[in-house]
């Protein structure tokens, strides 16, 4: 079936989220790449737990409340302005060197953003970094109370973009999220951004495994939650190739 | 209210699951600590990502697959022997080395385990570790095909024990348990091994965190999920104490 609409998750995916380091790296000295890891771990969990424990909070409070269980742990003293400082940086993180140029060439598709941001969060990223110009929808999960892999979320590209799973393809960098996009019944490329290889020779090479490694293990790996996206990308840039050549085969 | 029933969670409360360790050294030399690490952080990922996918398989199946998932992420090859001798281990870990003493000293309550794992697992952990002569129950939460911190998972206390929840002291070591029973209802200790000083301290000490550390950080500390449980104890034998001064009161 030809993809009507292409719907790309936020961070991580068109949004790079690591670009907040340079700002924790600034307030605190020599654990900027540590807090942005501890944080994003925390801040999945926090999404996970909440919809499980049906006690729902939007992803601002979460993300406010996983930086300051990080500062916490790693016994790190702050005022509200550092921590203010930091959370702004999340409305303006950095879009991947080649996101602006692959919406531009999808053009012929509605594009979409479904993301577990809160729709103020979002809005802000959105505008910040011009996508605003190109995008047709940005869905946050919000009014669903729940947060991604759960099938709520998903169902709302349907509900919002009038088109079926099955006209839509999802893009996610996140494992998790490409395997709840395909159980759901979207079509799905997952971005691999760093290859087995790649992780395999980091972890063989720095012999002790070293925290970021770490991260990248649990992290950027296709999860074992027995099912497939339907492609394995490397980077955005592939998607225009990949929806034209799906047209012609279907 | 008077407690009637202390049920505990298994893995991590009563059971130590880093046990394992000594046999994935064995396989992996080198590796033993990362293996337990990462295999832990995604066996536990797995449940909330299936719980939230609809997509439920029990704590044997989960268990094998996070296993999978860490081997290959750090490139270590394996034969199937060495792969079921691991998983073995699940079924013969160490108790806490106050485990049995606790439980022998709150015979006068009901006692229970409430946990993830399958019925078939728990069944062998607890003949294997003797204290199936004096639990008056073992409760999965395979019956509901949801894992904590589903409130459905909680519910299967009173469901089996006959029970309340304002009777009920439940025990955990994981903060995220211990939010999830004190969000269901249930009275909660939370038994903090890490204290927040020893982590801060292996923080500074190790200036550049270490992989064990980090993962300490993000598995022992009292989560920022808005809700806090009643009591905060050290270690399992702090429990008859604490049953006996609440009886006192009441």
């Amino acid at each position: 079936m030809t993809i009507k609409a292409v719907v790309f998750d936020a961070y991580g995916t068109l949004y790079d989220i690591q670009s907040v380091a340079a700002v924790t790296e600034e307030a605190f000295p020599g654990y900027g790449e540590i807090i942005t890891q501890i944080w994003r771990v925390k801040q999945l969990e926090y999404t996970w737990l909440r919809s499980l424990m049906r006690s729902y909070r939007d992803f601002s409070v979460i993300t406010r409340e996983s930086l300051a269980y990080t500062l916490r742990v790693l016994g790190l003293e702050y005022d509200s302005g550092t921590f203010e400082r930091i959370i702004e940086k999340y409305l303006h993180l950095d879009l991947y060197p080649d996101a602006a140029a692959t919406l531009a060439a999808l053009s012929g598709c509605k594009l979409a953003i479904l993301s577990n941001g809160s729709t103020g969060m979002l809005g802000a990223l959105v505008r910040n970094s011009g996508l605003d110009r190109v995008l047709d929808a940005t869905i946050s999960v919000d009014s669903k109370k729940i947060f991604k892999p759960a099938p709520e979320a998903y169902s709302l590209i349907e509900s919002v973009l009038g088109v079926s799973p099955a006209e839509v393809l999802f893009i996610s960098s996140n494992p998790w999220d490409a395997c709840g996009a395909k159980a759901f019944g979207l079509n799905v490329a997952w971005i691999e951004r760093v290859t087995p290889e790649a992780m395999a020779l980091a972890c063989v090479k720095n012999d002790v495994v070293t925290p970021l490694t770490l991260f990248k293990a649990i992290r950027t790996q296709m999860d074992e939650l027995g099912i497939e996206p339907d492609y394995r990308i490397h980077a955005l840039s592939e998607l225009p190739g990949l929806v034209a050549a799906r047209e012609i085969r279907t």
